[in-house]
């Protein structure tokens, strides 16, 4: 089973792709989508929208995991986090992929051990997890552990 | 100059479409985009963008208006209404169009003349201005007000 994770997010999107195959994990690939800066929020939908379409494609996942969530700092930002969320979603369910959400505590606690693990935890344990040279980016590794979390959550 | 007024919402997108010629405004169309009832929101985020795009290539506006959002019950009803912005915002933006955004205030005050307008002032006034025979829904009658209100700002 393939499974893309995303971390959606106005400024940067962060994705992972993995294959769980029993018990075991492979890491397929990572990275992240960063529309051009100062570019209205408007077409930086087009471009996270476009990018994930693309890699949908390239990857052929079975389904996408993605973060619940249920703080943001504000309003405002929770529109904005929204909306990102809003093409990423849309981009998966037109690209036939079943959604999986799973809320931030859950995924922290099934990478790190606990809910409250830092950003740089969940980096180190993603890389260890499935064996990666270097740790991903922050985002590109939250997009990771998402999609960790759903091999583990629906075997 | 055709604009499309759209009121976008997970439950009920509304939307509007006027021309405006010189100082004169006339209706072309409103209606709401409701998906169907209980099914899971990552595919009313396909009925509404799919609906959009049907729509926006049969009325071939030359832009669109949306309501800006300030104010939220809470985060997750903020995150929600943000889904339903981006996937409207994005099948505007795949037609050409420009996106405008009107903050609430500033559209009851364009069309009730103060910014507290209740829902119903809405209706009445937007089907005055256009010469309706009945008052738009609530959902199409907003998003009627934020094209009218386009159509006065942009003159």
């Amino acid at each position: 089973m393939r499974i893309f994770g995303i971390d959606p997010g106005s400024s940067i999107t962060g994705y992972g792709v993995i294959d769980r195959d029993g018990r075991r994990l492979s890491h397929i690939d990572n990275g992240i989508i960063r529309p051009k800066v100062g570019s209205p929020y408007t077409a930086r939908l087009g471009t996270i929208y476009d990018a994930l379409v693309k890699l949908l494609r390239q990857f052929a996942p079975n389904t996408v995991a993605i973060e619940e969530v249920f703080v943001a700092k504000n309003v405002h930002s929770a529109l904005h986090l929204g909306q990102a969320r809003g093409v990423a979603i849309l981009a998966a369910t037109q690209a036939g992929c079943p959604v999986h959400e799973y809320p931030s505590r859950t995924v922290k606690q099934a990478i790190v051990g606990y809910g409250n693990a830092t950003k740089e935890q969940i980096q180190v344990m993603t890389a260890r997890l499935l064996g990666l040279p270097q740790t991903a980016t922050t985002d590109a590794a939250d997009a990771l552990a998402v999609a960790i979390t759903h091999a583990h959550t629906a075997r």
